[in-house]
Order: C-alpha cells, then sequence, then structure tokens
C-alpha cells in the first residue's frame, strides 16, 4: 500500500509555515541549475549556492531555474525569501504529500503537481512532486531528485530557432505542463500492457495470483486517479487566463494540455471499467470450474454407486440366493452392470456432462 | 481490445504543434476533391496538388474541400499555411487519437468528429477520425482513409433544388455532421442484433463463449460512448450559435441533430442497461446449472448409498445370522431395499428435485 | 426487446426535413375531428380533406384539430404549409422514435409525448408518440392510431359550465398533457400489481421463470423510465411560463402537472428499488435451496458411510476373524451400527442440519 | 407493500381542481379546533361547523385552525371559498398522495408534509399527510386523522410567557414543521432499534427470516427517504425567505429546523449503508455455511472411502490370496486402516479443516 | 453501533432555544480557562465562575475563552446573554448531535465542528463536538471534556515571537481548526495501520472475524466521513471570507486548511475503495476455498468409487467365477486396481487438481 501519510504526525501542532521536509528521506545533494534565454541569447549553468541565481531574477530574459531535491530548509528558505513567496507556499513545496493545485499569489502562481513513474523494481506506479513559480519573467521548478524528464525541454531551449525561444515564461509553464501530461500517457502504456497480460492469464489459466494482479491494478488506477482529476482542474484554472501572468497566446496551449488531461482521465476511466469486467470474467470462471469438478464428481458417482449397490447384492452370504448358483449368472450380472452404467453414461451426455 | 494509445510514445518532448501522424499506417494516396457550388452553379474535380484549391478560397461561392487520408504531412501543412490555420489544429487533424470536440478559433471553427464504423473481418466496432474547418464560405474535411460516407451528400449537391445549395458553409457543415451522427444509429442495430443474437443463446444454451461475447459486447458499448458524449457536447456548443460563421437560420438544424446525438445517448445506456441484464441472466443461469448437477448427485446418493448398506450387512461373514439361512431371506432382503429405495424417490419428489 | 430503431435506417443520407413515416406500418385510414369553442357556442365534426379545417384557422375561438393517424405524408404535409410548421417540426411528427420534447417556434410551440399503453395481448407495455401544436387560438394533436384516451376532455368540452371551455387554448394543451400524465399513474398500477404477483411468487415458489419476469419487469422499467424524464423536462420548461403562447394563469396548472410527473418519476423510482430487492431475495433463495440440498446429501453420506465401511471389516474373508465365530458377534454388530447411525444422527442435528 | 396508487385511477379524466378524497376510508367524524391568540389573549375552542371560524379571519390576532380529517368534500370547499384558495391546492389537501412539497400562492402559502408513523400492529412504518395554509394572520392545518401530535404546542400556547405567544403565524408554521421533523427521529429510533435486533440475530443465529426482515427494513427506508429529501426543499424555500409573509426573525428558526432536516436525510442514508452492510455480512455467514456443510462431507468421505476399499480387497472371494490364510491378516489389516484414517485426520487438520 | 440519537427523544415537543444538555451524561466540573493576548502581553489564567471572564470582553486585546464541559446549563446560559449569543446557538451548544455547520450571525459566527478520536478501550473511532464562537476581538471554544488536544497552541500563544500573537481573532480561530484538521490525519493513520493489518492477515488466513473487523472498518469510515463533508462546507464558508470578521490576510490560511480538508476527504474516499477491494478479496478466497474442498472430496472419489466398485465384483458368491479359481486372479485384480488408481490421478492431473 502507497504510504499515504507518511510522517505527517510529527507536524499535528507546528505552526502554519513551518519548513519541514515531509517525504522519502534523501540523502542526494542538491542540484540547482539556470537557463536564462531571450530569442537571441542563452545562458546555461549548473550553480553551487542558490544566491548565485538571485542577479537574474531583474534581468528582462527568461529565467528557468531548477531545483533537485527539496530536502533542505535553508535552500528553500532562501529562495522564499528572495523572491517574496508565501510562507503557506514554501511549506507545501517541502511537503510531498500535496494534491495538485495551482493558487495565484497575484505576483506569482504557485503549482503543485505529481508526476507518475513506474518504480523498475517491483514494477509499482509511484508518483513524485514538482512545484512550479510562474513569475512575470521566470520559472522556478522544485523535483524531489534529479529526474531526465526536462531534458527535452532543455535541448528545444538550445535550439535558436524553436517557438519557446520566443516566448516567454507561461509558455515555459506550459512545455513543463506539457512533458508532465505526456508522462502519464506513458504510464498508461504501461498499465495497458499489463492488462493485457493479465487478460491473456485470463483465458489461458487464472490463479489466484491473477486476481491479485487484478486487485493491485485496480488499486494503481485509484491512486493515479486521484492525481489526475485536480491536474485537470488546475490546468483548467491556467487555461481560464484569469491571470495577467499568462498571455493570451499561450491561453490555446493550455487549451491543447487541458484536451490532453480529459484524455487521460478518459483512458484511467476506460481501463478501470476494463479492469472491472477482468474481475467479473475471473469470478466467472472460478464458478465455472467448481461446476466442472463438480460434474466429474457427478458422473463418477452417477456411473458407479449404482454398480456397486449390485455387486453388494450378489455379494451377500444369504444361502437360499438361486442366481448364485446359475451357471450364466456371473456373465449375467456383469452384462446387467454395463448396461446400467453405459445407459447411465447416455443420461449424462444427454445432460450434457460430458 | 482497442489500442488506446498506439505510437503515442514517440511523440513525448517533442514541441507542441510539431506535425507527426499519429494512427495506422496507410499506404493509400491521399484523395483531394473540391465541390464548388452556390445556387446556380456548381464545379466539382479531384484534384492531384492541394495547390489547385488555393484559388477556390477568395470566390464568394461555398467551397467543400474533401480529403481522404491524413498521413502525409507536407500537405496538411501547405493547407494549414493557406488557409491560416493554428499549428495546434494542424497537429490535432494529423493524431487520430483526440476525442471529438469544437475550437472556434474566430476566423474559423475546427471540429473534430469519430464515426464508427463495423470492421467486417471480425465483426468489431472501430471508429475513425474526421476533422472539420468551417470558414465563412469553406469546408475542409479530412478523413483517415476514402469512404462512401459522404457520396449521398454530394448527390444532393448536384441537385439544383436542394435546399443545400441554397445555404451557406455553416450549413453543409450541419450535413456532414448529420451523415456521421446517422452512421451511430446503423452501428447501434448492429449492436442491437448482437444483443438480440445473445439472448436467443442465453435462453437455449449459454456457454462460456456467450460469456466472453456478452463482454466483448459491454466493452465496445463503453468505448462507443466514450465518443459520444463529446459528441453530443460538441454538437451543443455549435447549436449555441455562439460563432458568427453559423446563421441564425442554421441553429434549428444544429438543434435537431443535437437531439438526434442525444438519441444515440440513450440508445446506448439502454442497450448497456441490457447487457448488464444479460450478464445476471447468465450467471443465474450457471448457478442454476451448479443446482441441478447437485441434485442429481444428491439423488444417486441418497437413494443408493442405504440400499448399499443393507446389501453390505448381509455380505457380512458372521457365523451366526439367523436371516441368512431363511428360505425367504433374500426375497425379504430385495423387497426391503425395493421399500427403502421408493421412499427415497418419494422423498426426492416431494423436496421437488425430481 | 421493443424494437429501438425500426426503419431507421432507410433515412440515412436523406436531407433533413424529408417527410419519412417512420414507425409500425398502419393500413387504417387517417381520421381528423375538429372542436372549435368560445365559452358560448361549440362546433364539433370529423372532416374527410383537411383543407376543411383551414377556416377556423382566423376566428377568435379556440380549435382543437385532432389526427388519428401520421402515415401519409400528403395530410402532414398541407398542415404544415397551412400552419407553417417547419419542416423539421413536420419530420419529427411523422417519426414516432422522437425523444419527449419541447420548442418554441415562436409563433407556436411544439410538443412531442409518449403516452405508454399496456399491450392486452402479451402484457407488454408500449409507447405511443403523441405531438401537439399549441398555438395562439389553436391546437392540433397527431396521434398514431385513433385511442379512447381524449374521450373525457370531449366530454368535459361540450359541457357549457366547464372551466375548459372558459380559459384558452394553453389550458386546452395543459388538460391534453394532464390526460397523457394520468395515464402513466394507470400504467404504474399495472406494474405495481405485476409486482406483487412476483413477489408473492418469490415467497411459495421461485422458479426461473420468476426469474426471467423479475428482468422483463426490470427492463420495461428502464424502457419507460426513458421516456419519463423527458417528459418531465417538457412540462417544465412550459410551467416556467417564457412563451407568450401560455398565460400566467395557466402557469399554475402546469406547475401541479409537473408536480404529477415528478410523483410519476419517484414511484418509478421506488418500483425499481423494489425489482432490484426482489432479484436479491431470488438469488438467495437459490444458493439457500443449494444449501438445503447439500445438507441432506451431506445427512446421508455422514450416515451410512461409516456404516457400510463397518459392514465391509466383518465382510472380510479372513479366516482368523475371532468376532466371526462370536455367538453375539452378529448382534453386537448391528447394536454397535445403530450407536454410529445415532450419533452421527445428533452430531448432524447438533449442527441444525436436521 | 405500501399500496401508491390507491384509487388514484378513479381520478382519470376528471377536470383538475375536482374535489375527491384520495386516501383511506374513514368514517370518523371530523373535528374542527380554533386558538385565536395573541401575546395578552388566548381563546380555544372545538367548533360543530366550519362557518364559526370565519369571523376570526378579520381580526388582527393569530388564529390556528386545526381540521382532523378530509374526507368531506363540503368542509374543504366551505374554507376554500372563504379563505379563497386555489382549487388546486384544496384538490391536494384532499388528495394524499401528494408529495411533500411548498407553494407560494402570493397571498399565503400552501405547504403538503408527510409525518411518518409506526403502525403498532405489524410494526410497519406508514405516513400520513398534513397540509398547512399559512396566511397573514392564521394558520390552518389539516391532518387524515385526529392524532395527539399537536398537543405540545397547544400546552405552549397556553402558557402567557411562551416565545410562541410573542410571534406570529410565521412561528406557529415553524413550530408546527418543527414538531413533524422531530416525529421522524422517533422513527429513526424505532429503526436504529430493529437494525441492532437484526444485527445480533445475524452474529447468532440468522435464518431467511432475518434476510426478510432486513429487506422490510431496506424498503421501509426506501419509502421514508422518499418522503424526506422534498420535506428538506420544502424548508428550504420557507428558509430562504422570499415570501412576505414569513418575517426575518423567523428565518433563522427555519435554518434551524432545515439543519433538523439534513440531519434525518443523513441519518437515513447511514442507516441504508447499515443495512446494505448486513446484506453482505448475511450473504457471506450463508456461503461459510455452505463451507462448513462442505468440509463435513469431504473429511467422511476422505476417512472413509479409502477405509471401505481396503475392507472390499478382502472380501474379495479369490481362492489365492496369501494374506486371507496369515494368522495376523485380520490384525494388520485393521491396524493398516487405523493408520490410514489417521493419517487422513491428519490431512485434514493440516488443511484446517477440523 | 455508534448510538446515532440518544436522549434526544427527550426533546420532542419542548420549544426552539430550550437548553437541555444532550450527550453523554459527564460528572466531571466544568474548566473555564482565558487567555488574553496581543503582541505584546500576554495574561493566563483558570477561572472559577464565568463572570470572571466578562470584563475581557470589552478590551482591544484578543481574548481566548476555553469551556472544557458543557453540561451545565447555567453556565452557557450566562454566557449567552452576556456576549448577546442566539439561543438557538446555544441550543446547538449543548446539543452534541450536531453536524459541523457555520453560521455568520452578524456580530459573531459561530461554528460547530466534531473532532475525531480513537478509544482506547476498544479500538473505536468516536467523535467529539467542539463549538466556536468568533467575535471581533475574542472566542470562545467549548469542548464536551478537557482535553490535550490545545495545548501546543497555548505553548505558542506563550512564545513572544510567534506569529499567532500579532494576528486578531481571527487567526485564533484558524490554527484552532487547523489543529482539528490534523487531527484526522490522525485517525486516518490509525485507520490505514488497522487496513494494513487485516490485509495481511487476508494472505495468510482469512476467517470470518477478518469479515467482521473489514465491516466494522466500513462502518467507521462511514461514519467518520459524514462528518468530513460539512467540515470541508464549513471551512469553505468561512475561506469565501463573506463576513467582516475574517481579515483577508487571514483567508490565505484558511484556503490552506481548506485544501487539508479535501486531502481528508480524498484519503477517506481511498481508504474506502481499500475496504471495498478488500471485501471482494475475502469473498473470493472463501469461494476458493470451496472449490480446493471440492477438488479433495472430488479426487478422493474419483480414484476410490471405481476401485471399491472392482473389489465388489470379486466380492460376489456366483458359484461359476472362473477368475476366482486362477492362480494368478488375486494379483491381476491387484494390478487393475494399481492401474485404475494411477490413470485416475494423471486425469486428475491433467485437469490440474493435484
Amino acid at each position: 500500500m502507497p504510504k499515504l501519510f507518511k510522517k505527517r504526525t510529527k507536524k499535528i501542532g507546528l505552526p502554519p509555515g513551518s519548513l519541514v521536509h515531509i517525504g522519502e528521506k534523501r540523502a542526494e545533494e542538491i542540484k540547482i541549475t539556470i537557463i536564462d534565454y531571450d530569442d537571441m541569447h542563452i545562458q546555461e549553468k549548473e550553480i553551487k549556492t542558490i544566491d548565485e541565481c538571485f542577479p537574474f531574477k531583474n534581468k528582462p530574459t527568461v529565467t528557468w531555474i531548477n531545483i533537485d531535491g527539496i530536502h533542505q530548509v535553508e535552500i528553500i528558505e532562501k529562495i522564499g525569501k528572495h523572491f517574496k513567496l508565501h510562507p503557506l507556499a514554501l511549506e507545501d513545496i517541502m511537503n510531498t504529500k500535496q494534491r495538485p493545485k495551482m493558487e495565484d499569489f497575484g505576483d506569482y502562481i504557485f503549482i503543485v503537481l505529481k508526476i507518475p513513474y513506474c518504480d523498475e523494481k517491483n514494477n509499482k506506479i509511484k508518483v513524485e512532486q514538482i512545484s512550479l513559480i510562474l513569475g512575470p519573467n521566470f520559472v522556478i521548478s522544485f523535483q524531489e531528485i534529479e529526474k531526465a524528464l526536462f531534458n527535452p525541454i532543455r535541448e528545444r531551449l538550445r535550439n535558436v530557432k524553436s517557438r519557446i525561444r520566443k516566448f516567454g515564461a507561461d509558455y515555459l509553464t506550459y512545455t513543463l505542463i506539457d512533458v508532465i501530461v505526456d508522462n502519464y500517457f506513458m504510464i498508461m502504456e504501461n498499465l495497458e500492457k499489463r492488462i493485457e497480460d493479465i487478460e491473456e492469464e485470463l483465458i489461458t489459466d487464472p490463479t489466484s495470483e491473477t486476481l491479485h494482479a487484478i486487485h493491485k491494478l485496480k488499486r494503481e488506477m485509484i491512486f493515479l486517479g486521484k492525481s489526475v482529476w485536480p491536474l485537470r482542474e488546475v490546468i483548467n484554472s491556467l487555461e481560464r487566463g484569469e491571470s495577467s501572468l499568462i498571455k493570451e497566446t499561450t491561453e490555446i496551449y493550455f487549451r491543447d494540455v487541458y484536451d490532453h488531461s480529459i484524455r487521460v482521465i478518459n483512458t484511467i476511466e476506460t481501463l478501470k471499467e476494463m479492469v472491472t469486467g477482468m474481475l467479473d470474467i475471473y469470478l466467472s470462471s472460478v464458478s465455472k470450474r467448481l461446476n466442472e469438478i463438480m460434474k466429474v464428481l457427478t458422473i463418477i458417482a452417477t456411473i458407479f454407486i449404482p454398480l456397486t449397490f449390485i455387486t453388494g447384492i450378489y455379494g451377500m452370504n444369504f444361502r437360499y440366493m438361486p442366481e448364485l448358483n446359475w451357471f450364466w449368472g456371473y456373465p449375467i450380472a456383469l452384462f446387467i452392470m454395463v448396461g446400467v452404467g453405459i445407459s447411465m453414461l447416455v443420461y449424462c451426455r444427454r445432460k450434457k456432462w460430458l
């Protein structure tokens, strides 16, 4: 079971806005990269201390600060101070138990999203949290751990001709969200493959492992669904363009990614219904097997119990049993038994048990 | 299982608006036909290069450009350039995994629809995508593959007196959508026939194939339903007439086709409920059969086990068993056994097992 | 199964507004009756040709034209021309596969309703379509076939003192709809009676026919429900009084019939829930019977299998079996067997199987 | 089954507003009581003819006319005439098949409510209808039969100091509704007790009577729920204070009783979910019992069938069976049988069947 | 079963606003503590009589009056009189059967909340009621019994530097509600642990106790859910900031706690779906076990019944049975039996029963 509230308890009673990292313990060092660009120039560097990124704030170029690792309070605090972020937003960045949400603080928009990935070790679906701060000319993205996720965007940024270089920070935010939504499609392909495997198993040889696999799948889909619905809401509020930080020309792109998020939701719904159907098939295959077992038992019993009764009759020790002394008695008895056996077989066949 | 995301993965990380054909690989040549008409004149031709259709754009007559085949990037690109379509719209035209939607770009309305058809080979329901661009005096329709679908409309266009010649591009769009919705009715007749067949099977001889047929049907209906609900929304937004491209006199026709789409939805819902009821009947017929098998087993056991016990008694080898030496011992024993057997039969009959 | 789309296919590809009768084939002649009245005078006649009714149109009195039979295109066409009805409305009048709806065309309101009736032959619930045109001073009603349905209203019209004579065409429309809603109550009484019958069967002797009766009932209720929900919507839009054709004083009557339609819906919901409960009872009674059968089998086996084993022991032919030669051997063996049998019976009784 | 439409049929075709008593036939005489009060004076009397109450109408004091019995058309008619009530309201008062509703006629508000009570004879829940007319300075309440229901309110009215004496007719209406809602709580306590009883039965000894009791309970809760949801709506529309008949100071009291009605609904929902859970427990206890029976059967068969086979072997009559002539043959055979029996027992125990 | 309406009945017929304590009988003395603070000073004391707290009302500092124990009518009455609280609010404070709600009385906001806790004795989840009165510069909180719940807030208040000292009464209200919502998370951790325990049991050894534990869990979650949904609504109406008592700067904090309440709801929904899945697993494990039992029975019967029949044949006493006199008759018979037994075993193995 995915732990739903790990280490939450330690926060009870703390004042709101207290910065405590809630999530998996990490030892990795935090990695901060900056990409500063406009349609002409681009500058890209990895920095050691967070202070190095502050000068970029007031430049007219678009600055993208990406922070891999959210487990060091001081770094988050410094960023918060410098970019004047609300303490509650900082708290939410560090608490990986948030649900996707979008909050407009006027000067900046704060977005929390979930990115699903498939844990290679046990083929389980997990989610990680990504927080985005969209300011007038900067975007700050926070990831729990370094991932190759945003590399294609970096590639595109390096290309002078790409559209992303011509647009502002809002378009950059859009591309980040687009990549995240695309990730959901990848996860769904994985789910679909697992469903296909289980379906094959269901037809050839359903065991109780199949049942557990179905239930595991169902639970993961419930789990995934919980993060997709609010994702859709987040993108919807971005798309409606109520904030001046998102230009009108960018809205149509958000509408596009909104469509994608709806498709993700529809796909999950369809997969859920498929899994439910699989459960029905499993259960009816189990009951079908019980029927088969019962049929065999009944056939055996129907044929041999009457026969055994006949042998019982001629196994009795009465002194005066004329048949016993007939010369043809034994063959006749065998003959009768064969007849009874065959007629029972015919009966079973007519009942469609054979 | 209908592949839900084939070849989607290859797009992850690409910039939005990248034209990549997503869908079944096709080798057929793309076929472009143009019909240009007003209430007096009509001109109809098949063109080889897409450039031939551009002169029609500025003529006051209504121009309908139909493109069968969406797998060549250049053609889509050229059209996009000439008719000034948004890159995202072009991307959606080529990606056959869209859900039905309608987007108003001001100068033109972009509509994506799904048309269901029944694959003859395996009697499976599939859908194809149809995209429509409705401009002030032109309609561009994109189909995945050439179909006879729109031929009746061409017939009507050729008739000088038909109403379609008197109305504009919006009415043409309506007739196209009307034909598509009518297709759903045809598919539903097919589904209904299959339901009837399965029902007959259920009454005469339900096998596990029946169960699989029911589940296949259910899945196809889920699949179909997913494309009908957004279809309804699309028609609804067209009907509300918020765009100046749709004249008020045409709105009532959209309202009519909107009613049809609701009827399609209602029919699918009804069919779904029928299929669910069929599942119940199947399951209860299986459990009824188990009951029957158990009855036979119990009758056999109830009659013969006591009888065999009696034969067992007189098969014992005690030296002093007076009955064995009676002259009437054997007949009496047989008589008793017949009596026990009959009374057991009566018992079973009273229990309504026979 | 009620045919959901009979003969629909023949319309695919036809231009909208094409008048084609879709529904059961009828040979009966069409019957047209006219009642023209105000609070002083009343004139009632059956006409042969539709033209006879046109002079009434411009008189200030209220005119009710009732047409029994909608299978002749020319008549519908002529009415449409004279009363300036929209082609789509005419098409809907002739297509009996409409769902209940109400459309305000400004000069007149077009209403489609369904009237359920119980087919005597096979005790099945069917629906027929009734279309109403409410103009400023006339009402035109179209029925599929002549029914006694509206006779009580004719009775009331003939009575000078009745309220209906004092009000206008909108009140007449209300009384027509009121009669239709009342019909639903009659159908529901029929359904209720059938539910009661099945319930009795469930308690006394549930067979698989009971199951089929339950499912038939369920399906008919689904079918009926589909026509009631839109009925409610239709009455609701009439009641809200957005059209000037419905006077404010009449609105309260529509509100009353709206309440009735809600009661119809509630009743159907309640009946549905009852039927679902009956299915549960049926299934649990089946499984209870299986339990009983198994109990009998187990009792028989539990008692006689051990006994048969004992007889088996003393049926063995070992030379040295001292018990066989005892004088009391046989009685003791019988005694032991009785003891074992009784203790097994006691065990079964303690397990509450007897 | 509670009759849902008794005697409804006799009304079909009658003009709306026709006064016909629909409900249980009653022979009791109708009892009319009047309480006329302001904060100083109170006058209370039972009247014989309805005319005696008319003089109170124009007095500035608050007048509460309570009518026990609605089966006499003339009385209802006279009241209707004198207080200028709409014919549809009068019809609804006499038709006990209404669902709870509230209608604002401008000069007065017409309220229909249902009051549940527990029929002592068969411990069944029934409902009776109570209609209220709230005028500027009078309240008329109609009950189907005389009940002690409103006696506490009369008590409070007689007390000079009670708040009810200081407020107007709207507050009196509130107290009447409050008493009705309180009645629902009493019914729910009754239901809760019955649920507890059934739960105990479920744990100790579930029989098929338990199942029927559960279903009866479920049905009554469905039935009750149908009257509570509209009750909530009625109170909600009163609370929103759109009528000038309800003073602003009284609204907060209606809000309070609205809260109570929501609690009633929540409680019914909770009880329903409990009952559903009980059904699950019943079904799984039935299947558990089947498992137990099968276990016993299997244990008996597993132990004795192999043993009987062994006795069968030594019951064969071959001439050359050396074991039969061994001196220890019989004890050894017995020994083997005991061994087989014990090992089978051990097997069963390991399978956790014992 | 949690008593849903204890002692409610005694109130029926009482006038609204009557102060009666409804809830568990308590004998503990009521404890009243006052904390009066601004950003500079803080005063904290426990008072004996309620009158001691009145002087604080008119001071500009924020005053928090906490009352542990609501079972003494006089105290509640005095507070109500002094702070001019509405009688209905007072009634609700004393009636612990309220559902969470928020009412804006203009001068003050009245909030009822539920706080869940886990009863140590029987590991059951119970709820207690907490009422809050938020005035311009005071907060009054009512608890059923003294709990350590609010101690961390007291700690923070004593710290001069804490944010809580700088904000007003609305912020204090927020911190109180935040602590309450945090409590729900604790309860959910408890539930999650129990679910994990049951899941382990389900895999290793499901008994009927497991089933009861699942149902108990489900019922408690239903029960808990009922108090969370209105909690969310309460916080939502506070957050929307329609009251002037809640400053704009505090609204963002209420939005944060609103997010938390949504997470609580989502978690409960997820847990519910998990429990439903567990029920499915339990039921299918029960039916799997039945299948296993039947398999064993069938294997035993399939192998030994035919063998016993063979022994029966040679146990017959016919005089002329040539096999009986063969020297190799017995070994051949044994050999045949071994052959039959092995082939039956092979059959069972091929059917995958072994």
